[in-house]
Protein backbone atom coordinates (compact mmCIF):
# COMPACT_ATOMS: atom_id res chain seq x y z
CA UNK A 1 0.00 0.00 0.00
CA UNK A 2 1.59 3.57 -1.23
CA UNK A 3 2.47 5.39 2.20
CA UNK A 4 -0.11 8.09 1.61
CA UNK A 5 -2.66 5.88 1.47
CA UNK A 6 -1.48 4.82 5.12
CA UNK A 7 -3.52 6.21 8.44
CA UNK A 8 -2.47 8.96 10.84
CA UNK A 9 -2.44 7.89 14.05
CA UNK A 10 -2.73 9.63 17.25
CA UNK A 11 -2.30 9.20 20.58
CA UNK A 12 -3.36 10.72 24.18
CA UNK A 13 -3.24 9.68 27.77
CA UNK A 14 -7.05 8.81 27.59
CA UNK A 15 -9.71 10.87 26.02
CA UNK A 16 -8.25 14.66 26.06
CA UNK A 17 -6.77 14.42 22.92
CA UNK A 18 -9.67 13.64 21.12
CA UNK A 19 -10.26 17.88 20.69
CA UNK A 20 -7.05 17.46 18.35
CA UNK A 21 -8.38 14.33 17.06
CA UNK A 22 -11.76 16.58 15.77
CA UNK A 23 -9.57 19.41 14.57
CA UNK A 24 -7.68 16.71 12.15
CA UNK A 25 -11.00 15.41 11.03
CA UNK A 26 -12.52 18.57 9.70
CA UNK A 27 -9.11 20.09 8.39
CA UNK A 28 -8.36 16.90 6.91
CA UNK A 29 -11.38 14.74 5.70
CA UNK A 30 -9.74 12.15 3.26
CA UNK A 31 -7.67 11.14 5.81
CA UNK A 32 -7.67 7.51 7.72
CA UNK A 33 -7.28 8.51 11.38
CA UNK A 34 -6.33 5.72 14.11
CA UNK A 35 -6.33 6.82 18.21
CA UNK A 36 -5.31 5.36 20.96
CA UNK A 37 -6.75 6.51 24.46
CA UNK A 38 -3.96 4.98 27.17
CA UNK A 39 -6.35 4.94 29.71
CA UNK A 40 -4.88 2.04 31.43
CA UNK A 41 -2.11 4.51 32.76
CA UNK A 42 -3.93 7.65 32.36
CA UNK A 43 -2.87 10.17 33.42
CA UNK A 44 0.18 11.09 32.25
CA UNK A 45 0.28 14.89 34.07
CA UNK A 46 1.08 13.57 37.40
CA UNK A 47 3.60 11.27 36.39
CA UNK A 48 7.48 11.82 35.90
CA UNK A 49 9.16 12.37 32.55
CA UNK A 50 11.31 9.13 32.38
CA UNK A 51 7.89 7.19 32.93
CA UNK A 52 5.79 9.65 30.32
CA UNK A 53 8.66 8.16 27.53
CA UNK A 54 8.25 4.89 28.32
CA UNK A 55 4.42 4.78 28.01
CA UNK A 56 4.57 7.39 24.83
CA UNK A 57 7.36 4.64 23.00
CA UNK A 58 4.91 1.81 23.54
CA UNK A 59 1.92 4.03 22.31
CA UNK A 60 3.94 5.30 19.28
CA UNK A 61 4.81 1.50 18.61
CA UNK A 62 1.19 0.35 18.10
CA UNK A 63 0.44 2.73 15.83
CA UNK A 64 3.51 2.27 13.80
CA UNK A 65 2.60 -1.27 14.23
CA UNK A 66 -0.99 -0.42 12.67
CA UNK A 67 0.83 0.95 10.35
CA UNK A 68 0.84 4.60 10.60
CA UNK A 69 2.57 7.13 8.42
CA UNK A 70 2.57 9.83 10.78
CA UNK A 71 2.34 10.09 14.54
CA UNK A 72 0.20 13.47 16.69
CA UNK A 73 1.39 13.33 20.30
CA UNK A 74 -2.16 14.82 21.20
CA UNK A 75 -0.74 15.55 24.65
CA UNK A 76 0.98 18.38 25.72
CA UNK A 77 2.38 16.26 28.99
CA UNK A 78 3.83 13.71 26.29
CA UNK A 79 4.85 16.18 23.99
CA UNK A 80 6.51 18.11 26.72
CA UNK A 81 8.79 15.58 27.93
CA UNK A 82 8.88 12.62 25.65
CA UNK A 83 8.69 14.07 22.05
CA UNK A 84 12.67 13.87 21.59
CA UNK A 85 12.68 10.41 22.72
CA UNK A 86 9.78 8.88 20.65
CA UNK A 87 11.81 10.90 17.18
CA UNK A 88 14.87 9.01 18.36
CA UNK A 89 13.47 5.89 18.78
CA UNK A 90 11.61 5.88 15.65
CA UNK A 91 13.20 8.19 13.41
CA UNK A 92 11.69 6.94 9.90
CA UNK A 93 8.49 7.98 10.82
CA UNK A 94 7.68 11.71 11.34
CA UNK A 95 6.48 12.85 14.76
CA UNK A 96 4.59 16.08 15.89
CA UNK A 97 3.31 17.39 19.48
CA UNK A 98 1.14 20.03 20.54
CA UNK A 99 3.70 22.20 21.54
CA UNK A 100 5.65 22.97 18.95
CA UNK A 101 2.62 24.19 16.63
CA UNK A 102 0.97 26.12 19.71
CA UNK A 103 4.38 28.70 20.18
CA UNK A 104 4.54 28.48 16.19
CA UNK A 105 0.91 30.16 16.11
CA UNK A 106 2.09 31.93 19.32
CA UNK A 107 4.79 34.18 17.22
CA UNK A 108 2.41 35.04 15.11
CA UNK A 109 0.40 36.96 17.47
CA UNK A 110 2.75 39.82 18.76
CA UNK A 111 -0.61 40.87 20.54
CA UNK A 112 -0.37 37.89 23.02
CA UNK A 113 2.36 39.76 25.47
CA UNK A 114 1.19 38.80 28.79
CA UNK A 115 0.35 35.51 28.53
CA UNK A 116 -0.58 33.34 31.13
CA UNK A 117 -0.01 29.04 30.82
CA UNK A 118 -1.89 26.41 32.59
CA UNK A 119 -1.43 22.66 31.95
CA UNK A 120 -0.85 19.54 34.47
CA UNK A 121 1.73 19.45 36.44
CA UNK A 122 4.44 17.83 34.19
CA UNK A 123 3.77 19.86 31.63
CA UNK A 124 4.61 22.77 33.67
CA UNK A 125 7.69 21.57 35.20
CA UNK A 126 9.07 21.02 32.14
CA UNK A 127 9.52 24.32 31.58
CA UNK A 128 9.13 24.02 27.37
CA UNK A 129 6.50 26.27 26.69
CA UNK A 130 7.60 28.75 28.97
CA UNK A 131 11.17 28.78 27.54
CA UNK A 132 10.09 28.60 24.19
CA UNK A 133 8.03 31.52 24.91
CA UNK A 134 10.09 33.95 26.60
CA UNK A 135 13.08 33.52 23.77
CA UNK A 136 10.04 34.79 21.54
CA UNK A 137 10.01 38.17 24.02
CA UNK A 138 6.95 37.32 25.61
CA UNK A 139 5.72 37.25 29.44
CA UNK A 140 4.67 34.47 30.76
CA UNK A 141 3.17 32.92 34.02
CA UNK A 142 2.50 29.26 34.49
CA UNK A 143 0.26 27.55 36.78
CA UNK A 144 -0.05 24.06 36.89
CA UNK A 145 -3.93 22.73 37.38
CA UNK A 146 -4.34 19.03 38.37
CA UNK A 147 -7.33 19.62 39.21
CA UNK A 148 -8.92 20.34 35.79
CA UNK A 149 -8.02 16.51 34.30
CA UNK A 150 -10.55 14.51 36.88
CA UNK A 151 -12.95 17.34 36.34
CA UNK A 152 -13.37 16.76 32.82
CA UNK A 153 -12.84 12.71 33.04
CA UNK A 154 -15.57 13.00 35.39
CA UNK A 155 -17.40 15.49 32.64
CA UNK A 156 -18.24 18.18 35.74
CA UNK A 157 -17.00 21.28 33.14
CA UNK A 158 -20.31 23.66 33.68
CA UNK A 159 -21.26 23.53 37.31
CA UNK A 160 -20.74 26.22 40.64
CA UNK A 161 -17.72 23.66 41.67
CA UNK A 162 -16.14 23.97 37.74
CA UNK A 163 -16.00 28.30 39.00
CA UNK A 164 -14.79 27.80 42.44
CA UNK A 165 -11.43 25.52 40.89
CA UNK A 166 -11.13 27.92 38.21
CA UNK A 167 -10.86 30.42 40.83
CA UNK A 168 -8.64 28.48 43.11
CA UNK A 169 -5.99 28.09 40.51
CA UNK A 170 -6.28 31.12 38.60
CA UNK A 171 -6.98 34.40 40.31
CA UNK A 172 -3.91 35.49 40.44
CA UNK A 173 -4.11 35.53 36.36
CA UNK A 174 -7.35 37.50 36.74
CA UNK A 175 -5.04 40.17 38.94
CA UNK A 176 -2.29 40.44 36.60
CA UNK A 177 -4.64 40.65 33.49
CA UNK A 178 -2.98 38.36 31.17
CA UNK A 179 -4.22 39.14 27.69
CA UNK A 180 -3.76 35.10 26.74
CA UNK A 181 -4.39 31.94 28.29
CA UNK A 182 -2.38 29.02 26.65
CA UNK A 183 -4.41 26.03 27.94
CA UNK A 184 -1.75 23.87 27.61
CA UNK A 185 -3.62 20.37 28.13
CA UNK A 186 -5.43 18.52 25.63
CA UNK A 187 -8.54 18.28 28.29
CA UNK A 188 -9.01 21.95 29.02
CA UNK A 189 -11.02 23.35 26.10
CA UNK A 190 -13.79 21.61 27.59
CA UNK A 191 -13.88 23.96 30.16
CA UNK A 192 -13.54 26.68 27.39
CA UNK A 193 -16.83 28.09 27.98
CA UNK A 194 -16.18 28.74 32.21
CA UNK A 195 -13.04 29.37 31.60
CA UNK A 196 -14.37 32.51 28.88
CA UNK A 197 -16.72 33.01 31.49
CA UNK A 198 -14.25 33.44 34.47
CA UNK A 199 -12.20 35.98 32.64
CA UNK A 200 -15.25 38.24 31.34
CA UNK A 201 -14.72 36.83 27.37
CA UNK A 202 -11.44 39.28 27.60
CA UNK A 203 -8.78 37.26 27.41
CA UNK A 204 -7.76 35.38 23.65
CA UNK A 205 -8.06 31.56 24.74
CA UNK A 206 -5.38 29.42 22.76
CA UNK A 207 -5.82 25.81 22.72
CA UNK A 208 -3.76 22.79 21.08
CA UNK A 209 -6.16 21.89 18.70
CA UNK A 210 -6.03 23.83 15.93
CA UNK A 211 -2.62 24.35 15.53
CA UNK A 212 -1.65 21.15 16.23
CA UNK A 213 -4.17 20.01 12.76
CA UNK A 214 -2.62 22.75 10.61
CA UNK A 215 0.96 21.61 11.47
CA UNK A 216 -0.24 18.15 10.54
CA UNK A 217 -1.49 19.12 6.96
CA UNK A 218 1.91 21.09 6.33
CA UNK A 219 3.91 18.30 7.32
CA UNK A 220 1.67 15.76 5.11
CA UNK A 221 2.39 18.44 2.06
CA UNK A 222 6.10 18.35 2.65
CA UNK A 223 6.38 14.98 3.32
CA UNK A 224 3.89 14.17 0.21
CA UNK A 225 1.98 12.04 2.65
CA UNK A 226 -1.44 13.30 1.99
CA UNK A 227 -4.25 11.25 0.66
CA UNK A 228 -6.56 11.05 -2.47
CA UNK A 229 -8.64 14.55 -1.09
CA UNK A 230 -11.59 12.66 -2.71
CA UNK A 231 -11.70 9.87 -0.66
CA UNK A 232 -13.65 10.11 2.61
CA UNK A 233 -11.25 8.78 5.63
CA UNK A 234 -11.99 5.88 8.24
CA UNK A 235 -11.69 6.16 11.69
CA UNK A 236 -10.55 3.58 14.14
CA UNK A 237 -10.02 3.89 18.46
CA UNK A 238 -7.90 2.00 20.04
CA UNK A 239 -8.05 1.93 24.37
CA UNK A 240 -5.60 -0.05 26.62
CA UNK A 241 -8.83 0.01 29.06
CA UNK A 242 -12.60 0.32 29.84
CA UNK A 243 -13.79 0.62 26.54
CA UNK A 244 -16.90 1.01 28.09
CA UNK A 245 -16.09 4.58 29.59
CA UNK A 246 -14.40 5.77 26.96
CA UNK A 247 -16.90 5.57 24.50
CA UNK A 248 -19.47 7.23 26.99
CA UNK A 249 -16.90 9.98 27.94
CA UNK A 250 -15.45 10.42 24.49
CA UNK A 251 -18.69 10.76 22.89
CA UNK A 252 -18.12 14.55 24.82
CA UNK A 253 -15.44 15.38 22.90
CA UNK A 254 -16.66 14.26 19.44
CA UNK A 255 -19.84 15.58 19.59
CA UNK A 256 -21.05 12.32 18.60
CA UNK A 257 -21.17 8.59 19.89
CA UNK A 258 -18.37 6.47 18.84
CA UNK A 259 -19.28 3.42 16.83
CA UNK A 260 -16.83 0.95 18.36
CA UNK A 261 -13.50 1.06 20.33
CA UNK A 262 -11.02 -1.43 20.25
CA UNK A 263 -9.70 -2.61 23.61
CA UNK A 264 -6.34 -4.07 23.08
CA UNK B 1 15.41 -16.68 57.90
CA UNK B 2 12.65 -17.66 59.94
CA UNK B 3 9.22 -17.06 58.19
CA UNK B 4 8.17 -14.93 61.58
CA UNK B 5 11.25 -12.83 60.79
CA UNK B 6 10.39 -11.57 57.38
CA UNK B 7 8.47 -8.13 56.24
CA UNK B 8 4.95 -7.79 55.91
CA UNK B 9 4.07 -5.93 52.37
CA UNK B 10 2.13 -4.20 52.18
CA UNK B 11 0.64 -2.16 48.72
CA UNK B 12 -1.62 0.67 47.25
CA UNK B 13 -2.25 2.25 44.21
CA UNK B 14 -0.36 5.37 45.48
CA UNK B 15 0.06 6.97 48.98
CA UNK B 16 -3.56 6.36 50.06
CA UNK B 17 -2.69 3.31 51.74
CA UNK B 18 -0.59 4.50 54.22
CA UNK B 19 -3.18 5.67 56.42
CA UNK B 20 -3.24 1.45 56.86
CA UNK B 21 0.47 1.44 56.85
CA UNK B 22 0.31 3.78 60.56
CA UNK B 23 -2.37 1.71 61.97
CA UNK B 24 -0.19 -1.42 60.72
CA UNK B 25 3.27 -0.08 62.46
CA UNK B 26 1.11 1.57 65.75
CA UNK B 27 -0.31 -1.86 66.40
CA UNK B 28 2.65 -3.69 65.72
CA UNK B 29 5.82 -1.86 66.67
CA UNK B 30 7.90 -4.96 66.11
CA UNK B 31 7.19 -6.19 62.35
CA UNK B 32 9.11 -5.19 59.65
CA UNK B 33 6.51 -3.07 57.08
CA UNK B 34 8.10 -3.02 53.40
CA UNK B 35 5.35 -0.56 51.61
CA UNK B 36 4.89 -0.45 47.27
CA UNK B 37 2.97 2.24 46.12
CA UNK B 38 1.97 2.04 42.53
CA UNK B 39 2.52 5.52 41.76
CA UNK B 40 3.05 4.99 37.93
CA UNK B 41 -0.04 3.74 37.54
CA UNK B 42 -2.23 5.04 40.30
CA UNK B 43 -5.08 5.47 40.06
CA UNK B 44 -6.91 2.89 39.99
CA UNK B 45 -10.25 3.92 40.93
CA UNK B 46 -11.27 4.63 37.49
CA UNK B 47 -9.73 1.55 35.78
CA UNK B 48 -11.59 -1.71 34.98
CA UNK B 49 -10.88 -4.98 37.09
CA UNK B 50 -9.27 -7.02 34.84
CA UNK B 51 -7.06 -4.17 34.65
CA UNK B 52 -6.71 -3.71 38.44
CA UNK B 53 -5.82 -7.55 38.55
CA UNK B 54 -2.95 -7.50 36.21
CA UNK B 55 -1.46 -4.71 38.55
CA UNK B 56 -1.97 -6.19 41.68
CA UNK B 57 -0.33 -9.47 40.34
CA UNK B 58 2.62 -7.51 39.56
CA UNK B 59 2.73 -5.87 43.03
CA UNK B 60 2.13 -8.66 45.33
CA UNK B 61 4.89 -10.26 43.23
CA UNK B 62 7.68 -7.85 43.54
CA UNK B 63 6.46 -8.35 47.77
CA UNK B 64 6.62 -11.99 47.68
CA UNK B 65 10.26 -11.23 45.95
CA UNK B 66 11.28 -8.96 48.49
CA UNK B 67 10.66 -11.88 51.20
CA UNK B 68 6.66 -10.19 52.60
CA UNK B 69 5.70 -13.24 54.91
CA UNK B 70 2.07 -11.76 54.21
CA UNK B 71 0.36 -9.32 51.85
CA UNK B 72 -2.05 -6.55 52.79
CA UNK B 73 -4.02 -4.91 50.02
CA UNK B 74 -4.62 -1.74 51.22
CA UNK B 75 -6.42 -0.48 48.61
CA UNK B 76 -9.84 -1.10 48.52
CA UNK B 77 -10.31 -0.97 44.49
CA UNK B 78 -7.85 -3.61 44.30
CA UNK B 79 -9.46 -5.41 47.55
CA UNK B 80 -12.76 -5.43 45.98
CA UNK B 81 -11.89 -6.17 42.28
CA UNK B 82 -8.40 -8.59 42.76
CA UNK B 83 -8.13 -10.16 45.97
CA UNK B 84 -9.35 -13.53 45.16
CA UNK B 85 -7.49 -13.40 41.72
CA UNK B 86 -3.51 -12.63 44.10
CA UNK B 87 -5.08 -15.46 46.32
CA UNK B 88 -5.11 -18.00 43.31
CA UNK B 89 -1.95 -17.15 41.94
CA UNK B 90 -0.27 -17.01 45.46
CA UNK B 91 -1.68 -20.00 47.21
CA UNK B 92 1.12 -20.07 49.69
CA UNK B 93 1.29 -16.48 50.77
CA UNK B 94 -1.74 -15.58 53.11
CA UNK B 95 -2.99 -12.00 51.50
CA UNK B 96 -5.41 -10.20 53.35
CA UNK B 97 -7.60 -6.85 51.87
CA UNK B 98 -9.32 -3.88 53.53
CA UNK B 99 -13.25 -4.96 52.82
CA UNK B 100 -13.40 -8.35 53.95
CA UNK B 101 -11.86 -6.38 57.69
CA UNK B 102 -14.62 -3.36 57.27
CA UNK B 103 -17.18 -5.85 57.13
CA UNK B 104 -16.57 -7.94 59.98
CA UNK B 105 -16.09 -4.20 62.01
CA UNK B 106 -19.61 -3.14 60.94
CA UNK B 107 -21.32 -7.17 62.07
CA UNK B 108 -19.95 -6.36 65.54
CA UNK B 109 -21.75 -3.19 65.03
CA UNK B 110 -25.43 -3.70 64.94
CA UNK B 111 -26.23 0.26 65.60
CA UNK B 112 -24.99 1.26 61.85
CA UNK B 113 -28.21 0.23 60.35
CA UNK B 114 -28.73 2.98 57.35
CA UNK B 115 -25.00 2.97 56.12
CA UNK B 116 -23.86 5.35 53.61
CA UNK B 117 -20.66 3.94 51.51
CA UNK B 118 -18.26 5.75 49.48
CA UNK B 119 -15.74 4.71 47.32
CA UNK B 120 -14.26 5.04 43.66
CA UNK B 121 -16.29 4.43 40.72
CA UNK B 122 -14.62 1.03 40.57
CA UNK B 123 -15.27 -0.01 44.12
CA UNK B 124 -18.68 1.15 44.06
CA UNK B 125 -19.37 -0.49 40.79
CA UNK B 126 -17.94 -4.02 42.26
CA UNK B 127 -20.93 -4.13 44.36
CA UNK B 128 -18.51 -6.14 46.62
CA UNK B 129 -19.39 -4.03 50.06
CA UNK B 130 -22.88 -3.90 48.73
CA UNK B 131 -23.68 -7.30 48.59
CA UNK B 132 -21.91 -7.93 52.25
CA UNK B 133 -23.52 -5.23 54.19
CA UNK B 134 -27.16 -6.21 52.66
CA UNK B 135 -25.96 -9.93 53.51
CA UNK B 136 -25.86 -8.21 57.52
CA UNK B 137 -29.61 -7.13 56.78
CA UNK B 138 -28.62 -3.10 57.01
CA UNK B 139 -29.78 -0.60 54.55
CA UNK B 140 -26.63 0.34 52.47
CA UNK B 141 -26.82 3.28 50.06
CA UNK B 142 -23.61 3.93 48.02
CA UNK B 143 -21.77 6.72 45.76
CA UNK B 144 -19.16 7.09 43.68
CA UNK B 145 -16.88 9.89 44.66
CA UNK B 146 -14.17 10.05 42.09
CA UNK B 147 -13.10 13.75 42.47
CA UNK B 148 -12.03 12.68 46.01
CA UNK B 149 -8.47 10.95 45.62
CA UNK B 150 -7.55 13.95 42.86
CA UNK B 151 -8.19 16.14 45.88
CA UNK B 152 -6.66 14.00 48.39
CA UNK B 153 -3.17 13.46 46.03
CA UNK B 154 -2.91 17.40 45.95
CA UNK B 155 -3.23 17.94 49.26
CA UNK B 156 -6.29 20.33 49.23
CA UNK B 157 -8.42 18.97 52.47
CA UNK B 158 -9.11 21.58 53.97
CA UNK B 159 -10.38 24.63 52.11
CA UNK B 160 -14.33 25.64 50.57
CA UNK B 161 -13.52 24.19 47.61
CA UNK B 162 -13.57 20.36 49.82
CA UNK B 163 -17.06 21.41 51.14
CA UNK B 164 -18.02 22.36 47.73
CA UNK B 165 -17.23 18.77 46.90
CA UNK B 166 -18.56 17.08 49.26
CA UNK B 167 -21.90 18.60 49.29
CA UNK B 168 -22.13 17.92 45.07
CA UNK B 169 -21.70 13.67 46.19
CA UNK B 170 -22.92 13.48 49.85
CA UNK B 171 -26.10 15.82 50.03
CA UNK B 172 -28.29 12.98 49.50
CA UNK B 173 -26.82 11.23 52.62
CA UNK B 174 -27.41 13.98 54.46
CA UNK B 175 -30.83 14.32 53.61
CA UNK B 176 -31.49 10.68 54.34
CA UNK B 177 -29.67 11.02 57.34
CA UNK B 178 -27.41 7.61 57.72
CA UNK B 179 -26.05 6.96 61.17
CA UNK B 180 -22.84 5.79 59.66
CA UNK B 181 -20.48 6.61 57.09
CA UNK B 182 -18.12 4.01 55.73
CA UNK B 183 -15.10 4.95 53.63
CA UNK B 184 -14.25 2.82 50.90
CA UNK B 185 -11.38 4.38 49.81
CA UNK B 186 -7.68 4.15 51.80
CA UNK B 187 -7.58 7.96 50.76
CA UNK B 188 -10.64 9.21 52.32
CA UNK B 189 -9.35 9.67 56.12
CA UNK B 190 -7.65 12.27 54.88
CA UNK B 191 -11.07 13.53 54.20
CA UNK B 192 -12.55 12.88 57.95
CA UNK B 193 -12.42 16.40 59.87
CA UNK B 194 -13.96 17.44 56.43
CA UNK B 195 -16.82 14.89 56.55
CA UNK B 196 -17.29 15.40 59.97
CA UNK B 197 -17.90 18.80 59.75
CA UNK B 198 -20.44 18.20 57.20
CA UNK B 199 -22.06 15.71 58.81
CA UNK B 200 -21.90 17.64 62.03
CA UNK B 201 -20.95 15.25 64.15
CA UNK B 202 -23.73 13.09 63.68
CA UNK B 203 -22.42 10.15 61.45
CA UNK B 204 -20.37 7.48 62.78
CA UNK B 205 -17.52 7.19 60.67
CA UNK B 206 -15.67 3.72 59.65
CA UNK B 207 -12.49 3.74 57.73
CA UNK B 208 -10.13 0.71 56.52
CA UNK B 209 -7.64 1.61 58.71
CA UNK B 210 -7.95 -0.15 62.04
CA UNK B 211 -9.95 -3.40 61.59
CA UNK B 212 -7.55 -4.14 58.74
CA UNK B 213 -4.80 -3.81 60.96
CA UNK B 214 -6.21 -5.81 63.60
CA UNK B 215 -7.50 -8.30 61.09
CA UNK B 216 -3.49 -8.66 60.28
CA UNK B 217 -2.77 -9.23 63.60
CA UNK B 218 -5.18 -11.94 63.89
CA UNK B 219 -3.95 -13.50 61.08
CA UNK B 220 -0.05 -13.82 62.66
CA UNK B 221 -1.17 -14.79 65.67
CA UNK B 222 -3.16 -17.84 63.88
CA UNK B 223 -0.32 -18.69 60.93
CA UNK B 224 2.56 -18.20 63.97
CA UNK B 225 3.56 -15.66 61.72
CA UNK B 226 4.02 -12.87 64.36
CA UNK B 227 7.99 -11.59 64.64
CA UNK B 228 9.72 -11.18 68.35
CA UNK B 229 7.54 -8.87 70.32
CA UNK B 230 11.04 -6.90 71.80
CA UNK B 231 12.39 -6.02 68.13
CA UNK B 232 11.33 -2.88 66.65
CA UNK B 233 10.31 -3.25 63.10
CA UNK B 234 12.27 -1.61 59.89
CA UNK B 235 10.34 0.14 57.28
CA UNK B 236 11.07 0.52 53.37
CA UNK B 237 9.24 1.86 50.70
CA UNK B 238 9.25 1.54 47.26
CA UNK B 239 7.22 3.27 44.68
CA UNK B 240 7.07 2.41 40.94
CA UNK B 241 7.51 6.54 39.91
CA UNK B 242 7.77 10.01 40.64
CA UNK B 243 10.05 9.34 44.28
CA UNK B 244 10.71 13.28 45.40
CA UNK B 245 6.24 13.43 45.44
CA UNK B 246 5.29 10.78 46.90
CA UNK B 247 7.78 11.40 49.86
CA UNK B 248 6.29 15.16 49.73
CA UNK B 249 2.95 13.87 49.72
CA UNK B 250 3.80 10.97 51.71
CA UNK B 251 4.74 12.44 54.61
CA UNK B 252 1.44 13.56 55.70
CA UNK B 253 -0.19 10.57 55.81
CA UNK B 254 2.73 8.97 58.21
CA UNK B 255 2.64 12.75 59.97
CA UNK B 256 6.62 12.74 59.50
CA UNK B 257 8.38 12.71 56.67
CA UNK B 258 10.18 9.66 55.09
CA UNK B 259 13.80 8.89 55.50
CA UNK B 260 13.92 7.20 51.89
CA UNK B 261 11.82 6.17 49.06
CA UNK B 262 12.94 3.15 46.44
CA UNK B 263 12.00 4.12 43.23
CA UNK B 264 12.04 0.16 41.35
Amino acid sequence: MALAKKPIGVFDSGIGGRTVFREIRNLLPSEDLYYLGDTARVPYGTKSPEVIRRYAEINVRFLVGQGAKVVVVACNTASATALDHVRAVFPDVPIIGVVEPVVGYLSTRPEAENIGLIGTPTTIGSGVYQSALESLGRTIRAKACPLFVPFVEEGIVSHPLVDQVIDYYLAEFREVAIDTLVLGCTHYPLLRPALEAYFRNKVHIVDSAAPTAGALRDLLVRFGLSSDPSGKGEERFFVTDAAESFRRIGGRFLGRPLSAVEHI
